[in-house]
């Protein structure tokens, strides 16, 4: 992984993915105590940042292995990211998907053009063994959600941007507070400011009791979450950092983050009366880290990612009713 | 009021105002029937398009005049664009509102740095009379909302990033709606757009009951709305078009489009639910039309601009729980 990679996928999305704006707001800036930018990847095609990777990933492919399609497990961001970059291919994809998954999910996912397998989570079946016969019988490839360095390189495009956009507001020394799961956005971004932007520091960061980043990075070798369910930061909980990930974390960013799950709420509320955006609580843990823990960070100015807004109705008003305006 | 006026305000905003980008889902493609545009001015500085007409018209005076500082009457989305316009050029700001104003309107407006000035609507003191004392007395310049050059040559530079924005994909004949009250945004997009893009004709859009701009256009001269309160997309209720916006709007637009309150709801909550953006109701009547109406639109493409998404929780939450996603 390298920011080749990195400049090379630029080019392939080049006219296909959204370049999202810098935005900001002095109410933010008052509660943070810091300028506070937010960088709304909610604003991206299929409401992620995952639309990056799986365009670039799609892309990356010969001609004739597209053809054949592509094989995705999700039940979220990276399902819809991948059959819309798919779709815009000419080529077909199978999500494999949980058969419990919220029915708004599986029925965007199909709506992109993709065809949903859904596999029975309860029973234990195996989403790897199911996808591995699957991709072998019809000559599928698998896209992994962040192990995989062409999605790497797909969402460090968002590090490109942050970096002139950062420049381009007179800043060049900060913490970019970066929403992480399995690592995909933020080692990607941290490579492309270290290329870019060397004075922006890439930052996970994750929700309470799912800070198995934040722990790998402590301990300087790979840690497990306890569990993988039960938080409402849902899009951004993984097993663990990747195996490819984590050494660049590792190299590149600053300590990881922590924030709590009535944080993110919070911010989702201070982002819809402030910025007039729409963010997931996975998507919310980075600017909650930026508003109310502010004594974590470091400079005048901060940077967050706001990498999805998948969020259903109920849950966004559960933020409205609890946290009014965020502040 | 020519184009020349778009292009120097556009100047003067370069690096000042952000330039919004454009938006789409297939989702919305499906409801239409057509592909959609939305061009979301609620992520504009302050939340909606009138900060560039406020940034416009405070870069447009001489240097001795705006630092005696500026007036302007509001109870809304003008009052926040000139206050913040105002405060960038380190000039005083005037701002007088209904003393019944919602407090948060109020409070936001000075925390923006501007000093509020209060009347009692209800006591029918005149907000012209008690502005013209108070602009004699300190020496400030009015800023009207809409009836004044800058102020629509500011507004007009969406039109000059609509034409580029458009282009780039590919769409070079379309009706772009918009959001009208005074008709400040319409006609300076419409400006925009005859010079730039000239296969893009502006529409203006207005709740029902408040169609003074429709019923002007078919009857050739400036028509009155009977009544002026009483409307949920209160930010661009007027009494009617202006002496200089309605005779741009006779000659560039083409036919006004009409929505009920229920549409703006319904559009409000597709906008949430597939672009992650929050607009107010006011700010939805021009997607609205596009989305639920488009018998009354041509050609395989329309472009709706979102004017802005200053709502409080209440009417959002409202519009989630009354229309789902908005399909």
């Amino acid at each position: 992984m390298n920011i080749d990679m990195i400049e090379a996928a630029a080019q392939r999305l080049a006219g296909h993915v959204r370049r999202t704006p810098l935005l900001g707001s002095p109410f933010l800036d008052e509660i943070a105590g810091r300028r506070v930018f937010v960088k709304p990847e909610c604003l991206q095609h299929t409401g992620s940042f995952k639309f990056r990777g799986g365009y670039s990933a799609m892309s990356a492919l010969d001609a004739e292995t597209r053809a054949r399609g592509v094989l995705a497990y999700s039940s979220g961001n990276h399902a819809q990211g991948v059959a819309l970059a798919a779709r815009l291919h000419g080529a077909p994809a199978v999500i494999l998907m949980p058969a419990d998954a919220p029915a708004v999910k599986l029925d965007n996912t199909r709506r992109l053009g993709a065809e949903v397998v859904t596999y029975d989570r309860a029973n234990g079946e195996s989403r790897e063994a199911i996808g591995a016969a699957l991709a072998r019988e019809r000559g599928l490839t698998l896209i992994r959600p962040f192990d995989e360095p062409q999605v790497i390189a797909g969402q460090g495009t968002t590090g490109l941007e942050i970096a002139e956009q950062a420049a381009a507001v007179g800043v060049s020394q900060a913490d970019v507070l970066v929403c992480c799961g399995g690592g995909g956005l933020t080692s990607g971004i941290a490579l492309a400011l270290q290329a870019k932007a060397p004075g922006l520091r890439a930052r996970p960061v994750e929700p309470s009791g799912f800070n198995d980043t934040a722990r790998s990075l402590i301990s300087g070798r790979i840690e497990r979450n306890d569990r993988i369910s039960g938080s409402i930061c849902d899009a951004i909980i993984t097993p663990s950092p990747g195996e490819i990930t984590f050494p660049i974390l590792r190299r590149l960013c600053g300590p990881g983050l922590v924030v709590s799950e009535d944080d993110c709420l919070r911010a989702m509320a201070a982002a819809f009366a402030r910025l007039r955006i729409v963010i997931e609580p996975g998507g919310a843990v980075a600017l909650a880290a930026a508003l109310y823990h502010p004594e974590t960070v470091d400079g005048d100015a901060v940077i967050a990612v706001a990498s999805g807004g998948n969020v259903d109705a109920a849950m966004f008003t559960r933020a409205l009713d609890s946290f009014g305006d965020g502040s």
